[in-house]
């Protein structure tokens, strides 16, 4: 939440005569995403986001980001548009850092999810996975299945400094999902489709955003991983199943889940849980507890690999089974 | 340079329902200043800030502030006018922080001022001070002379950490500044006019911001200490006496000095550049060098402290005896 790499007016200016997009009315540093430098700028022409990109991010994977970003809002998916320069080129560099400028749209993040809004990104993800059908270049996925013994071991047996839960919680996950359905459907996939990656308005996804861990994997992952970071409370202690069956019948309308897919589905998503509980133990683990960045709780997911662990496919799916699915009543 | 209260989309919407301004299509948290948390907000009926206020602020004083800011734009100064509800009220209470929604105003920060900036932000500073005659509140100055022996013993004798010349630097500007012209006329001055806190398009003043340490004190402080931020390069090493004489030359057509402020001058500098200087080594002492937050240089004014030591009003004004003063070519 911070701009790492200023940009001055001066430094601006000389930046935008690659352009056709005239010159700044308006300039500010946002404070969205913990990876890069954002700034919101308006010209005479428009509004535009700029971003450098900052060392967590895969800086030779850009080109490819910028690819399948201009791919989807060719296909009119609301994914915003790197903008070229002159020369037709969009990835550039300012200030010694890879930069681009992008669409601005409107909307604002959801934080604590709708039933309707649950719908609204099913629908979004589905058209998602049918928008990259022809996308066929490929990135790995470096924070996929085959990497979580290798991350949970770089948190260094300090899990449980955390919670004392956890490392058992860890371990009986890694056991788990070393049985992982590598066999079901591949395709570009985001992720990292949480709440505050997508902006709305009036019930309408306006914007799928962040696309910098997006790479080639199994489909069905990015619908666990958009399950769980939509489907249950902020603390990961409560299943919202009318979230889940609204997530589902949405992304049934656009897309679709094949048989092997949603029999997986408790699995992947105990893998989508234990991918995002090591990544947050580890920057807790590695964060100074009196740093301006807000460390995100890890046993948030923690509680979700533990609702995984016990769910069938239908309790994904919001059905019968789930907590407090309509099914049920 | 960071959001610390977060602000929810639905925290938002319910906020706005206490103004006749539309409902929320973009909101993005910017990196602006290092004291409170600020919004960038775009609702259907236009552009605002809305402001959450840390503890860094002076919160007894926001009254005082926001009626300044009132007061000025009311006078058609380039302030941004606070935002009343429906019942008339601007400081408001948002997420446990007294917070205000204020107007959005276009342009860019300078960083690099220009000599026609320069004579610029001279005009605006007279215009400043002409519109707070009838402004008669008063806000003590809690970073003002009587303070800076107090705010010096705070570095704990380790400003030689910092730079081994510091300490007797420091004890310098005590000794002189001890003898303080007090008398000078008093005035509401805003005592942070630096680049980044004007905004600018085409030449134009169209922003005068952050007026959080706005108080009652000499007026003549006010000029020195904007002359101590656009007059020098940013880490204080040149002077531009073409930038001193443009911000005289503007500060006169709006407002001017008298003859015992100007004989001031150099005096004033030294307090300026004393006053930042501690401020920036305090900052750099209790702040980890790896925190989110650029730490500002304290030697930046440390310089101008050792340049004004040696200055004549005539230096200060960007005439006769300047290292690069046109005077003397």
């Amino acid at each position: 939440m911070a701009v790492f790499t200023p940009v001055t007016a001066t430094d601006l200016a000389a930046f935008l005569t690659r352009y056709d997009i005239g010159t700044a009315t308006s300039f500010k540093g946002i404070a969205e995403g913990v990876q890069n430098s954002n700034f919101l700028l308006e010209t005479t022409s428009g509004r535009f986001i700029l971003t450098l990109y900052e060392e967590r991010v895969d800086i030779g994977a850009l080109p490819w980001f910028l690819a399948l970003t201009t791919h989807l809002a060719d296909k009119h998916l609301p994914v915003p548009r790197p903008i070229v320069d002159r020369a037709g080129i969009a990835l550039q560099t300012l200030n010694g850092r890879p930069a681009c400028l992008i669409e601005f749209v409107p909307g604002v993040s959801v934080t604590e999810p709708t039933v309707a809004q649950s719908h609204a990104i099913g629908v979004a993800l589905g058209r998602l996975h049918a928008a990259v059908r022809d996308f066929t270049a490929e990135r790995a996925n470096n924070l996929g299945q085959p990497y979580w013994p290798e991350m949970a071991a770089r948190c260094a047996g300090r899990s449980g400094e955390i919670d004392a839960s956890l490392p058992d919680l860890i371990d009986a996950a890694l056991a788990a999902t070393a049985d992982w359905p590598g066999d079901l459907p591949r395709a570009t996939i985001h992720t990292d489709l949480f709440p505050d990656n997508v902006l709305m308005l009036e019930g309408e996804v306006t914007g799928l955003i962040d696309f910098y861990f997006a790479c080639t994997d199994l489909r069905a992952f990015d619908y666990a991983t958009t399950h769980a970071a939509w489907c249950f409370s902020g603390d990961g202690g409560v299943y919202h199943a009318d979230r889940a069956a609204a997530l589902a019948a949405g992304y049934a309308e656009s897309h679709g889940l094949t048989a092997p897919e949603t029999a997986a589905l408790p699995r992947l998503g105990q893998g989508a849980a234990l991918r995002f509980t090591l990544t947050r133990a580890y920057d807790w683990l590695n964060t100074p507890p009196d740093a301006l960045v807000t460390r995100k709780d890890p046993m948030a997911f923690a509680r979700r690999l533990a609702w995984y662990a016990g769910a069938t496919p239908q309790m994904v799916l919001g059905g019968a089974g789930a907590p407090d699915a309509p099914l049920q009543q």
